[in-house]
């Protein structure tokens, strides 16, 4: 397959501004895309189905499994969650570098299947920063606090599965930094020679 | 050895602008340093011994290449250039990211003696730029701007043996991405794990 894309996993423990940077960074780049997953869970007032999510009944997800279509699937309560191949695919093949916001077990996942995927992890600076990026708004009681805590640390436990780190320290800092990784890439001679078609068959033909 | 900085290697036909890129990142990226060649060629009015090149005697030059000291050396003419090996190992101890400005032979050198180097492309936007760059002021003969043309075009047929190409249509444009890989490459998990050793004992601690 012609794929001019790169497929990226971005994993953090929350509190790390995952969202917020991947948000930014869709916002001043145009050729990347977020993954929209597959959810069996109910519709929140304000979602937009395809945008948020693709909410589809258990009936339909469970087929697709069986059918091998996702990338990567997890269960989450009741609900399953997956990122459909085909829809990752067809980004690529349009050029587009998708990210996938998935955890280090959905990236275990995604390594098998996607093998020339680029993974990405971004760390909070300290933990006294993620203790305090979690607290919130002081509402919630310690025991709901030191939880999220142990959630964080033990999906930060799994960085060194990961290509690249980014620590989020200061903000526009760690954007400028993932932005790095997303340009370089596009600048890896296989991405070039196609890109750059054109230019390269110009340069050569004197 | 714990090597802290990567050895890069960047190669471009006269008239890519790679000397003026290289110079406007040395000026923005403190953590970057160009090679110093060795030569036995004479210092030229205006050239500084340890900072436009290291000088020396044809006697100690075929000492070194004998002691196997040089990564990649060249004749030209009469006279011989030649990058120190112990040099860069030093630099790259340091902690700095060390450039060499080198043609498609010394890179495939280097390539040998250090697996582990990034090399780096960087391409004119088309041949009719590449012939403006190079007629520069217009005084000289058909025969020589032809003669450049031709070094620059064999120079360019070996782009597929770097693993990035950078084209250098808008310098700023050119320049951001020739940082960007830089910068990606420091992020990258190995580097990483050293530079932010501290934060991640300290999260990992708990």
């Amino acid at each position: 397959m012609n794929q001019l894309g790169t497929l990226y996993v971005i994993s953090a423990p929350s509190g790390a501004g995952k969202t917020s940077l991947v948000k930014a960074l869709l916002d001043q780049d145009k050729q990347v895309c977020v993954s929209v997953s597959h959810t069996t869970r109910g519709m929140r007032p304000g979602e937009v189905d395809g945008k948020d999510y693709n909410f589809v009944a258990m009936d339909q997800f469970n087929s697709m499994i069986e059918q091998n279509q996702f990338l990567e699937f997890a269960e989450v309560f009741t609900n399953k969650y997956g990122t459909s191949q085909v829809w990752v695919e067809q980004q690529l093949a349009l050029g587009l570098d998708v990210i996938l916001e998935i955890d280090w077990q959905g990236a275990q996942q995604i390594r098998l299947k996607m093998p020339d995927c680029v993974s990405l992890f971004i760390l909070p600076p300290s933990t006294e920063e993620l203790r305090k990026r979690l607290t919130g708004r002081g509402t919630d009681s310690d025991e709901i606090i030191n939880q999220r805590m142990s959630e964080a640390l033990s999906e930060m436990s799994h960085y060194p599965e990961y290509q690249y780190l980014v620590v989020n320290d200061d903000f526009n800092a760690a954007l400028s930094d993932l932005q790095a990784v997303f340009t370089a890439r596009r600048l890896e001679l296989s991405r070039q020679t196609m890109k750059q078609a054109k230019i390269l068959a110009g340069l050569l033909s004197e």
